[in-house]
């Protein structure tokens, strides 16, 4: 139904952030519910390219538009304990941008959880499709080293 | 980089349930986050067995244990416009269920997003995989009919 | 501690808006969570001033900006089932509003929860008070009826 | 309206919490959303409850159940940013514990925002209010000496 995932490791990616949980995170169940992830996917994401000074939300003229993610779920994880999110870019295309992540407890070697977030590039106006903008490219570049 | 994805259609999904957005869902760049569409996912899967009466959060020995989704967007929603989410049940494996979900705006002939959601079955105690419970397959039979 | 809160009836607000509930919005207790409210608030408060056709937040000079909310949680409520928010207009200031607003459970006659949600108008630029815009004043005034 | 409140200070406040913001927290207005900042109350809380062994979730006879909250804003703050928490105990009833919660941007000496949180112990079972667990008590008690 779904093939059986390798569950990345820590090495398999370059950079990582450090993300809090919340109480409200847990579900019914007792851990963090499957929708979480996802903020932390895009929390990642974001927080790089903002802290490299490649994305300001309130200007630019190419925008970053979220065309697919996709998340698999290895191991749960619960509030109160924090999280490491692990950024590795897979491919930088024309217009797109494909980015796994990995979200490890902390210190573990096997990702908890881990996926994809795919962005493509539009101009903020007319919405077609722009090239990746250079300056985003020069950052993400080095991330492309760590392909497992 | 992802294969360009068939937008599915109204009649992809044999039953269909009415989310209202909430002013929050909305980002930064003014529509509804790519977060948000996963909340909606596991909304209408769990609101489906709850009512059907064969899911019950605080009892059960077999738990539906969320291992993958994913999630394509193919047009944005916005807040305050309500949206409709389509249900259909794409394979029912050993302890295992497969769930396609479309995002449509109201009255829209193509969905807004689309995306899978797969359930495990498992033992609330050992967690080991189980089989899926008799009551659930019989409630989900009827929406393995609307294959597109 | 709190002074014992005398619970609203629904004849206590001119208009409800339905908002349903989502799967994570219950907490590991089972119940909607205590922060979930609040989105049915600032949803309550802006989903109304949008339809009115007084709130469009990417453009305007003066801007809404939230400097109190309160919440008295009476009783509680569980995902699947919807929920009634009921809105009224406490005051009209010179450059502030202040709303209260009621959660039912769908026909219930005394709320599950209620508070209020203070708006003051800065102008967008130089963030300074401004007063009320007469466009928001009007739609607001027939809110203003029903005091209990 | 509301009257002027006193803008807490770090000495008000025994302990802090680290909290990370996320993307989603930013709403259309490029700040976090007033939602969210309940999210940090019972973050704080919760975390302190469970970190200092006398909230498990899962069992116990006795449970906090939220009865009011309420915030009041005094600055924005903004992902990426993180945020200390401050909390404090204002005061230890029969039944009843309030909170004091302080956010503060990362070293500021005003908190941004700030307001309380008020837990009523009930039986899990009849939901009667009971008296404040001993356990708690003792490891509130000391967060009872910082008032402003």
């Amino acid at each position: 139904m779904t093939t059986k995932p390798q569950i990345p490791r820590r090495a398999d990616f370059p950079v990582f952030r450090g993300i809090t949980t919340r109480w409200m995170d847990n579900d019914v169940y007792g851990h963090v519910n499957n929708v979480v992830y996802y903020s932390w996917f895009d929390t990642t994401v974001n927080a790089f390219l903002i802290e490299q000074g490649v994305l300001d939300p309130a200007s630019g003229d190419a925008v970053g538009v979220v065309v697919e993610t996709l998340c698999r779920y290895h191991d749960s994880v619960a509030f109160p304990e924090p999280v490491e999110a692990g950024l590795r870019v897979e491919r930088i295309g024309t217009s797109s941008v494909r980015y796994e992540i990995g979200i490890f407890r902390v210190g573990a070697e096997l990702a908890s959880a881990d996926g994809h977030f795919v962005h493509v590039y539009v101009d903020r106006e007319t919405r077609r499709p722009v090239a990746v903008p250079e300056a985003v490219r020069a950052v993400l570049l080095p991330l492309t080293d760590h392909q497992p």
